[in-house]
């Protein structure tokens, strides 16, 4: 074996995964920032400068009141049509193509749309496991109900890291999760749906490798991979621990934009 | 807001990310158990029972010797034609088809094939960015070299994890991962190529959510959950460390198989 090397100076050696407790079903109204604050502070976690807080869509949905009732909807005919193809609720369905701009493909279970935002996922991220609406929604209808993705995950994430940072006095990178199933493999894994305070890609074009050849697929997904690292410890079926704290990854030099980094341009999709 | 919750019992509450530092580059012929495990003690890093070991495919592959001399490779026809239309060299082309069973798209720099062992994956996973051969390997050829992905990466992480228990006393769950370009999204993430020691998937199927309503897209992937979060900590370009332990993860009952159980079925795949 030849030499021994030290790795990329771009990733640390030991990065915390860290769940935080006992955060509470979130309702809308309720400042997500202050919960997530005062969860991490009654096990005295505190935050740190360069970490991440990654929090999944339905959380901040939730807290944004993104509830809809089924009932108040009615399926136009493309709806009805894709109802009977996918064998799914057309109410539910309307409800994905008014998220949407293009139905990908849809047969009998599947329905994966162009959400709005840009992203490429099944039934535009409406989701009906935990959309369950507290007393005071539910008061006002019928359901079933359903929840929507935040209206603009971007501007959630800005908001809840400027909420950290007003609480905490540091200001955590914020990664907005949602399970997204794939084409060529099963299994859900976390894909980001908004960014704020870190680049969601990692550049390594320009470097080369261990024996001097430049690197050639090397843009790597950092918040994608945030969000699926998240996975690891963040209940999906409870819940209860809404917040992820990645504790140790070294946020490098890069454009800070929105999650839209992440999504391919339609032209450039061979898959669309 | 409602009652807190506990979270999901699947999932553990804090997991730890640690690149084995000063792994060298490995060589045809090496012992990866026990350069892993040499590594690993060196600084003092002891396995323990539950971790989950990641190990980058291309470190496996050079330990397994699949470097290819391009100059040995004789394009056919289909790769000439392949290699016109995508821009790439043919005699890679030809390796490329030479590991696949059928090419689900190919465009202008881009090459996209279902892998003989399942998976659909750029370039069938062959490299050229850290693929040069050690001297005694070089001298055999005239190059430019590729490395192609290990043979069997299922059976591999078996011996991998059998030599690590040899050597450390514990058998660690190991996912062998690699660098994957996605459709619809922009920059790459890891995924599981080989899995040993730990089912691949994790079925929330059957159970609730909080409010009691049953769970819907819930087979999550773990072992990409775990390659994904893994890049977070290993160098891509450097690879010095080429392994890292995931500990803290909550390996759950399920069928323990191999990473194809992570590949949808081509009648299941509306992209292929």
């Amino acid at each position: 074996m030849t030499a021994s090397t030290d790795g990329d100076a771009d990733c640390a050696a030991r990065v915390e995964l860290i769940a935080v407790p006992g955060v509470p079903v979130v309702e809308p109204g309720d400042d997500l920032a202050a919960v997530i604050a005062a969860a991490a502070a009654a096990v005295d976690l505190t935050l740190r400068a360069g970490d991440v807080v990654v929090v999944p869509s339905k959380v901040v949905a939730r807290a944004e009141g993104r509830f809809v009732d089924l009932a108040t909807v009615d399926p136009g005919p493309r709806a009805a049509e894709l109802a009977a193809l996918t064998g799914k609720d057309p109410r539910l369905v309307e409800l994905v193509l008014r998220e949407s701009t293009a139905v990908s493909r849809a047969g009998r279970g599947a329905l994966i749309v162009q959400h709005r935002l840009g992203f490429v996922t099944a039934d535009a991220g409406i989701d009906q496991s935990n959309a369950a609406p507290p007393a005071a929604v539910a008061a006002r209808g019928v359901g079933p109900w359903a929840l929507l993705l935040p209206a603009d995950p971007d501007a959630s994430a800005a908001r809840l890291r400027a909420g950290l940072e007003a609480a905490a006095g540091v200001a955590p990178a914020i990664v907005i999760s949602d399970s997204f199933g794939r084409p060529f493999r099963v299994g859900t894994v976390g894909c980001a749906v908004g960014v704020a305070g870190l680049p969601p890609l990692r550049d390594h074009r320009g470097r080369s490798d261990l024996f001097g050849r430049p690197l050639e697929r090397t843009v790597t997904a950092l918040a994608d991979q945030l969000a699926a690292a998240a996975d690891l410890v963040a209940g999906q079926a409870g819940e209860g621990r809404a917040a992820v704290v990645v504790r140790g990854v070294r946020i490098h030099e890069g454009v800070e934009a929105g999650a839209a980094a992440l999504y391919r341009q339609p032209a450039e999709d061979l898959y669309l």
